[in-house]
């Protein structure tokens, strides 16, 4: 049996927002968050469900931090950067408090990393799968947050670190199975189950990024979404975009599924890489940013007149990617 | 068919989110909100399952604002004016367009009546029930929020409207069913479908209330959170509780049922009133308040030493509650 909503509560999350007086212990169904002198705060509502976002039957810890992730990767594709979070959770029969106890052991451990403390939240029971729904809480300064409608033609599309992994990592999950994959690909894997948000750059592009988002939908997808946001259009290199070691030597190898490897690359989600546009005079500091911050960042292609998303492949022909990215229904 | 989450967005949820600038029209997956000067921010979270807070064909556009007036009235009961919400709705198969334009239709129309503004959210599949969760963002002067731990033994405790609709309305629905209940209790199903959060009064309590709470639990469950976070007890009395024609003349015709109703007064929930505590000498300043927001407020008891609630009856014997008020699960 599963004790009560309080006395869980009181025991697996109220330890978690120890550190924000404004969450007063959980006691009250409300939380008072003060912004820093100067700032304003971002705000990204981001809901995962079992059998759908994640399997019912992983680790509770690795849902947690997957959940917060997809969240503070949100909050660094402002600017922003990441310091509350509230958490809604339906849970039905399955879950037990070793299991609870789990999924707030993975909560605590990337607050830890990632600076953050729990402000609040709700549970509830649900007769349908675990559901869970994380609304992260940022700062930044005045007037800087990075928005999706900022780019201008003729500007620079970056990506930070490798595109695709988490697709490639799903499709072989579902080719073999994760067992196999972990053997095969461990890197792979860590980045489908848990990715890193780019907390740290994010905020340091804040005056150099004209537009951002993060790689969520897929890169076609979310490059679109800037453009329809910004109206303009852009264009991008299959060559430039960085790939892992594992993925690029995936596509290598097998000839025959190349193609569907491509598109994958190209419209799977999940990478939660960041994808923004600045002008061409912003890339020396750009790079210096990336370096201070240690993250792998590349230029793939340019922001153009008109609309839409072009991706043209190594031989100058333009890739096809249609419906490209993942649509929630 | 239902059209994809994007055309959605744009046609029924971007148009909620119009007057609300740091939303950019819903084409970020973040809002920026600035608090007004001085003030701080207050945040709830409420979330809703169809079956379990709600019925699966209760009309969409009632759905929509009793989720959305559940967390009003947590803000209100924080002394915060609600400005903003963001939705994250899990939506399955039986949800097509006509239900989400009604949903969205039920959210403007309670947007229009509180005065606030969608800025941002989540829609997802799921396999399970419709599962809902508002995340309402209010303003309070930086100091000023009413907390649940702020009260001291020897002060009064108020709650407004009346005690019990709700509860009430609810076993009458389930014994003669709904058409039945609107015929005989139209004011009561009302007070169940749709309340009325407090918005109104809640920010006039500011440096007048010590503690405050929405009576969602049930009022004796929402007393013993205040007492439990203000380290005190408190005594109520029965027949002080305000109760609504209806529920008086329930109460008085069944004797036979008379002490079930009256636990059903006392620890059902959803009635969404405000009870709080404050000094004597705060009495004729409450009253004035009340006058001005046009909200009934009722003297039910006093705070004491010790800890816990203890109910009186008319008798003078203690009404026992025990396990009193909704627990989550």
């Amino acid at each position: 049996m599963r004790p009560g909503e309080f006395d869980l509560i009181e025991r697996y999350f109220a330890p978690l927002a120890a550190n924000c007086p404004g969450a007063a212990g959980l006691r009250d169904d409300l939380a008072v968050l003060t912004p820093s002198s100067g700032c304003e705060l971002a705000l990204t509502v981001d809901a995962m469900v079992a059998g759908v976002h994640f399997l019912p039957d992983d680790p509770p810890d690795l849902i947690a931090r997957k959940v917060l992730r997809a969240n503070l990767s949100d909050i660094a594709s402002s600017g922003a950067r990441p310091r509350w979070y509230f958490l809604s959770m339906g849970l039905n029969d399955t879950v037990d408090e070793k299991w609870i106890a789990a999924f707030a052991a993975g909560l605590a451990h990337d607050q830890e990393v990632f600076g953050i403390v729990l402000a609040g939240g709700d549970t509830t029971a649900t007769p349908g799968p675990v559901t869970l729904s994380v609304t992260a809480v940022g700062e930044v300064a005045k007037g800087g947050a990075v928005r999706r409608g900022g780019a201008k033609a003729g500007q620079d599309v970056w990506v930070t670190g490798t595109i695709g992994d988490a697709a490639i990592a799903l499709s072989l999950i579902e080719r073999t199975g994760q067992a196999e994959v972990s053997r095969m690909f461990p890197a792979l894997l860590g980045r489908y189950r848990v990715p890193v948000p780019r907390v740290g750059l994010g905020p340091e592009l804040v005056g150099k990024a004209t537009a951002m988002a993060d790689i969520s939908d897929g890169l076609v997808a979310d490059l679109g979404h800037i453009c329809a946001a910004s109206t303009v259009g852009a264009e991008i290199e299959f060559a430039k975009i960085p790939l892992s070691p594992e993925v690029a030597g995936i596509l290598a190898e097998s000839a025959a599924g190349a193609e569907e490897n491509r598109l994958r690359i190209l419209t799977g989600g999940d990478d939660y890489e960041l994808l923004f546009t600045a002008p061409k005079e912003a890339a020396g500091d750009i790079l210096a940013a990336a370096h201070k911050r240690e993250t792998p960042v590349a230029r793939i292609g340019v922001t153009t007149e008109g609309n839409g998303v072009r991706v043209i492949a190594p031989d100058g022909v333009e890739i096809g990617t249609a419906e490209g990215g993942w649509r929630h229904f």
